[in-house]
């Protein structure tokens, strides 16, 4: 068996999550199903890089497979390519040693978080629309207190299962392109809705509902309901994963 | 009453179509609901430029609708941009003639189909994914043997309830931009499925499945068996109408 990483994206509007579900279509499983086909219906199991929720899409995402040694990787991914669902891609396959990890041995993740503010009928499953006018200086402000390692318990989903709230960003920051918006935050590790409680606090200081000056307070409240509440999923995508 | 002309987009993948259908959810219907709720739930009746199958989308579309003077048209566009849903904008809405019709009125429309040869996941609701190679050079050969006065029959649905196949075409070409790739066709009028069955016939030209020499030969069968089979709803946009 060789252990091989599949650097792929995907469309999260299509499915429910990365992560295999009971009754619900996921990414993992329909990979999953199509590699199971190539293997005599061998049951095949993938480990992602993490998990995204309902709608968050993938532009670079990660996961690895033991597999019996692949011939001509190539064919192998052209192959894959044309049986998963448009909304898959596969952009390459490399082989590894077998003590890499797809989750554990990442060292960094960032993410993309889009907003439009002129109504734009195509890009609704891929930018949040948020007309408001923002402070966008403030929110650039807000978003460089976060940077640094800290306890992010303020934005992580409640009950969450983890054993340390502690993350270390490295970056976080507001690029106005275009007609669009995009947050951008790099971090060693996110907690689960992590980046988009974060996109909804950094807002609220846009729209000076809140200010640059109340972000301490909200890390060291260490209590969810400190931040403000989550931005849609849909307008989140992870964007890179190093190693 | 005056009449008003208003130029909108959409995204056809949230609607079956434009036209108000029984049980499903229109374009058109979700525009007269929201317009009617403007004033006091009176019926609202809006006529479009034309009909979009389920899954086709509009770069621009016109409509018609005779409402009670509006004061303030700008405000009125903001509302109504709040009120409908992200998929649906309203671009600019003008007061025209009592005898301006949106569909009687127009002098042309140009569609616009759109494929991508690289799988990409994000444009799989705006884009046909094709990743065979094609001739792009006969088929714009062939795209030129539609350009003129001619009858399309073989290119239109059959039992079409029209008078007349005879249409007007005064541009058809392939455009190659970027890693994209579309077919422009302008013409005074268009039979129902005429643009994705050209299409069709066009790419099987690319594909060698047939020559630019056929094309003569079923444009002359008047039968839309002659023709290829239609290309997916979903890689269509009406692009433009003239008035």
């Amino acid at each position: 068996m060789k252990r091989y990483f599949f650097e792929i994206a995907y469309d999260g509007t299509k499915y429910y999550g990365w992560q295999r579900q009971p009754n619900e279509i996921s990414v993992q499983e329909t990979i999953e199903t199509v590699l199971s086909r190539l293997y005599s219906n061998a049951i095949i199991q993938i480990t992602g890089c993490g998990r995204t929720d309902t709608g968050v899409h993938a532009q670079h995402y990660i996961f690895h497979v033991d597999l019996e040694a692949i011939n001509d990787l190539e064919k192998f991914q052209f192959k894959l390519n044309r049986m998963l669902p448009d909304a898959i891609v596969i952009y390459s396959i490399t082989e590894v040693l077998a003590d890499k990890h797809a989750r554990f041995s990442a060292t960094s993740r960032s993410y993309r978080y889009f907003i439009h503010q002129k109504k734009d009928p195509f890009v609704t499953d891929y930018s949040w629309y948020l007309p408001q006018q923002l402070d966008l200086e403030a929110m650039n402000k807000a978003a460089t207190l976060l940077i640094g390692t800290k306890d992010f318990t303020s934005f992580s989903k409640a009950h969450s299962d983890v054993k340390t709230s502690i993350c270390t960003v490295t970056k976080a920051r507001w690029v106005n392109e275009n007609d669009g918006l995009y947050f951008e935050i790099t971090a060693d590790r996110f907690l689960r809705n992590m980046v988009r409680a974060i996109v909804g606090t950094l807002i609220d200081v846009g729209l000076k509902k809140i200010t640059v000056e109340d972000i301490p307070g909200i890390l060291a409240a260490k209590n969810r309901d400190a931040a403000s509440i989550s931005v849609p999923a849909h307008g989140l995508f992870l964007w890179r994963v190093e190693y």
